[in-house]
């Protein structure tokens, strides 16, 4: 067993909710231990107003970034341009990666993109095998494919059992945003 | 609709890791919110360094309570010590909930007391249906029992796919602890 850390790479999917919340989860005990950790995030929206202003009780350690920022519209009705979109935010996300900079990276709802097509799950493949082997990489979002699932040392999948939605009830703050 | 905020009850369970991170999560996102949070572990071991490290950045918001402290044992090989244990810590949590002090009661892996026969559901859903309509309460652990899922609001399973115990690596910083 190598002395030094071994980089875990985690996968987080399923159709139930808390996949991200946990991501941020342990965004929260990486910066408790001291390490730096870097949180993109691939769709707009799914973080909310909540957990960006209290990610930021968590700096320097946790590094957030929102995807290309406010003007960014996800699933437009042009898949080229979402393709585009895609591409320009793994494209941050692999420079993190190569950084240097971070014991942590988060690719926040990264697996969307990959289901939807507009990004190659063996790029996002060779560049974790590329990276630092103490290097810790999480990856969210629902249908994670196959290979990275293959690829993976962690595999968490969350199912719904129940949904609020379900009885009508609306979207809480503090729960759903 | 009334005007008020709904409390939700949120209830995470299944046999996958995740479910006490994503209720830090949780936490985070509520904090984050301005809404205030007590979060009460009735599984000591389970709350790593890091976590309560970094929960502390979250204060005075987030107010944690490692169950009964450092000298807690939790399951001894004597069931009436642990069940005394159990009644000890749901007394704590319950005057939480009524305390009128927050927005927001985790009982991180409270499921497993009650899986294990130290805890009444029933007597947890009491607590629940009597407490102020606006509060959430997040209800986390493996076992969670029927009458509580049947209670309520929102339940997610999260299921381990593939755990790197199983490939023989160890617990990694920041991940695990």
């Amino acid at each position: 067993m190598a002395k030094r850390p071994q980089g875990l790479v985690l996968v987080h999917t399923g159709e139930g909710k808390g996949k991200s919340t946990s991501a941020f989860g342990l965004a929260l005990r990486a910066v408790g231990q001291g390490l730096r950790v870097f949180l993109i995030q691939f769709i707009k929206g799914t973080w909310k107003t909540g957990e960006a202003a209290a990610a930021r009780r968590l700096a320097p350690e946790l590094e957030i970034r929102v995807g290309l920022g406010d003007g960014f519209t996800w699933i437009t009705q042009n898949p080229d341009q979402d393709r585009l979109t895609s591409r320009e935010i793994w494209k941050i996300a692999r420079e993190a990666v190569f950084s240097k900079k971070y014991n942590m990276v988060i690719m926040d709802e990264i697996n969307v993109a990959m289901s939807l097509g507009h990004l190659d799950p063996e790029e996002v493949i060779a560049a974790l095998r590329e990276r630092d082997p103490a290097l810790h990489v999480v990856l969210t979002g629902r249908g994670a494919p196959q290979a990275l699932i293959d690829y993976a040392d962690l595999v968490s999948e969350v199912r719904s059992i129940k949904h609020p939605y379900d009885r009508g009830i609306k979207a809480q703050m503090g729960i759903e945003f």
